[in-house]
């Protein structure tokens, strides 16, 4: 009856949301999530911080605030960038924004028209591309290889492609794979977007988690023309629920974001700003943190090692150093939403691959796994119920 | 050097918030503010409620959350909504939203494409106006009397006008002129509507505060037939910093804002979802609500009685029942921006009118006054302050 934007008519809940809604059953084991471990929280901190907000700056804590973010949070934010992922460009901004995704959303909001193209990765996080569609933007997608996105591929699609205007890459523990983009991979991906003029929105949630392996520095820590705005958040090593992330890019972009994010939101949360500030005055956010990749690295050994003992001859798999995914091909082929249908009459509920693509109705043999949710008993069971889906056919 | 969307290319920051930003010095009195009393906001009460939830439901208020909203605090919007604004249509949903401005931002991406229309007060709300221009629609203004909007000139656009997809109405205590819209117009807007087959969009977060007078019936009460998406908050009664508000509209509508939404900022900051929820579980908001129209009664009547001390004989100005501003207009015709101006020399800061407008190039001889931000001392002081730039030229 309604009569929607062409924007905005075609889109559809993500597919994701769906499949937990259907998943009332109590015996489910979800490997289909993409929340943080709840261990991961630090609710005793929180609660006190909590409290001391309410007796010392209340007023700031709950009257309105301004668009740019917290001060104090944009510093120790601007030291972190600077101290652990090399980013200390004179000519870059901060805003916080709620969540990781506002800045996505809005990044493609001020550079986007209609018809204009996002370059993602294939396949790519799913919340991103249907902001980049929700801008009714053409998606087309890279392959990535073992070591991140085709470098090949993606020079073809710039000589090609009319009115690209970004390419997105999660070049670290990157949603679903769990694959990192090399260090020379990044500066390529830098070099040609120079050469195409086009911009980078580098996504970097999960940066702060690698449990394996050394660091690879940031396309951003490399971005000396203005090109790379920078997207990050505080949901997988605070809280996600809060909703607080920020963005770091070229002022003059900066400053168009916080036009367009005052008329989205005026302003995020004040009162979770404040606590995330005082968290990392107050207490060692490295050692919080430590604890969290911890609980990762347990959680993806285990998911590893019984996808090695049930499952190696049926399923390549890789092996990440960091983050919360783990991707699975079948080696048969079979596709993978028919595997995700024969997980969940098993009762165990993976994410089908086309899910992640620009495309959704490509045939994708792949689905992903996450580790971080499910209790350590849920992985191994969840993945005993994998292999008897894969064996039973 | 950057290439923004056509949406956002003409985008200014608001020119309230401009005006705060060269008001570093501490001597000036702003009347020019939209924030509700920090007095008004229930500091202990939340202070033990944010504690409670740190005990008893740690995860929920920090983990990922859904989309929709808090399912409790939604009961407890959907009570609120019949029981005091009459809103009761069995086919409409409610989405908590981050704030009021996000159902405004939200509502108009999903119904607009570029080049579309939106029908608003003039003056209106700037907030709602910008939400409007960063997707590219074209703004028509309609003239309010003290009854509300002008019924012809609004049939007269909606005659001639292409492709109007809303109407932007703030009934209830308008900003930034503080007029109610008469029930009969109320009426009228509603058929009009119905007849020229667009959707109105009730913004109403003053609804609440009504110190005086008789409450008039929301237009979506009245809404039988799907055509109004209704806004509203908690930024008034509770907390402004903590963004939280709701929109309630047809479900076919309200889930088409909840897909944008799971792009935008996945969900509203749940802790404080929570808190809201259990604030309206574990206390009187009534009660709550009757101390903070106390506060704006008498702050009103200062601010009015002031007025017509020293200032009759040179300003014609809104007498509100309710609601934050006032609307004073120069009887001289002297424009708004030379009065802002003048007045800023003389420390204290309104806002003048033509930045409410649809083209803000147009002349205008009003400025909008906020009484609710600024103490007793500084509202007597303020309007003093006026007098000497009124009288003195």
């Amino acid at each position: 009856m309604y009569i929607f934007s062409d924007k905005v008519k075609d889109m559809k809940p993500s597919a994701i949301r769906e499949i937990f809604k259907s998943m009332n059953d109590p015996d489910m084991i979800s490997l289909a999530a993409g929340n943080p471990s709840a261990e991961s929280f630090p609710y005793d901190k929180m609660a006190s911080i909590s409290q001391e907000i309410f007796e010392q700056t209340p007023v700031l804590a709950l009257q309105y605030s301004i668009t740019e973010g917290y001060p104090k949070l944009i510093s120790h934010v601007t030291n972190r960038l600077k101290n652990k992922f090399n980013i200390d460009t004179e000519n870059d901004e901060i805003i916080i924004t709620s969540g990781g995704q506002q800045g996505i959303d809005l990044s493609a909001k001020v550079l986007c028209n209609e018809g204009d193209t996002v370059i993602c990765e294939k396949p790519s996080f799913i919340g991103a591309l249907n902001a980049f569609r929700s801008y009714n933007t053409k998606l087309v997608g890279i392959n990535i290889d073992s070591d991140g996105i085709n470098i090949e591929e993606l020079e073809d699609a710039l000589k090609t492609t009319p009115n690209v205007k970004l390419i997105y890459v999660i070049p670290t523990f990157q949603n679903p794979t769990g694959i990192c983009m090399s260090l020379d991979k990044r500066k390529k991906v830098l070099e040609l977007a120079e050469k195409y003029n086009v911009m980078i929105l580098e996504d970097n949630p999960y940066g702060e988690l690698r449990f394996d392996g050394e660091d690879i520095s940031t396309i951003k820590s490399f971005d000396k023309s203005g090109r790379v705005i920078y997207c990050s958040t505080f949901s997988k090593i605070l809280s996600a629920g809060m909703r607080v992330g920020y963005v770091c890019g070229p002022k003059e972009i900066i400053q168009k974001i916080v036009v367009v994010k005052q008329v989205n939101d005026v302003h995020t949360n004040i009162f979770f700003q404040i606590l995330c500030s005082r968290f990392m005055n107050e207490y060692d956010i490295d050692q919080h943190i430590i604890g969290i990749k911890q609980i990762y690295r347990r959680k993806c050994g285990l998911m590893l090692s019984e996808l090695d003992k049930h499952l190696s001859d049926m399923l390549d798999y890789t092996r990440p150093q960091g983050g919360l995914f783990l991707w699975a091909t079948a080696k048969n082929g079979e596709s993978g939403i028919e595997i995700a249908k024969r997980a969940a009459e098993n009762k165990v509920a993976v994410v089908p691959g086309n899910t992640f693509l620009t495309n959704v109705n490509e045939f994708c043999p792949s689905f992903r796994l996450n580790y971080s949710t499910p209790s350590d008993e849920q992985i191994i069971r969840g993945i005993e119920r994998l292999e008897k889906t894969l064996r039973t056919k």
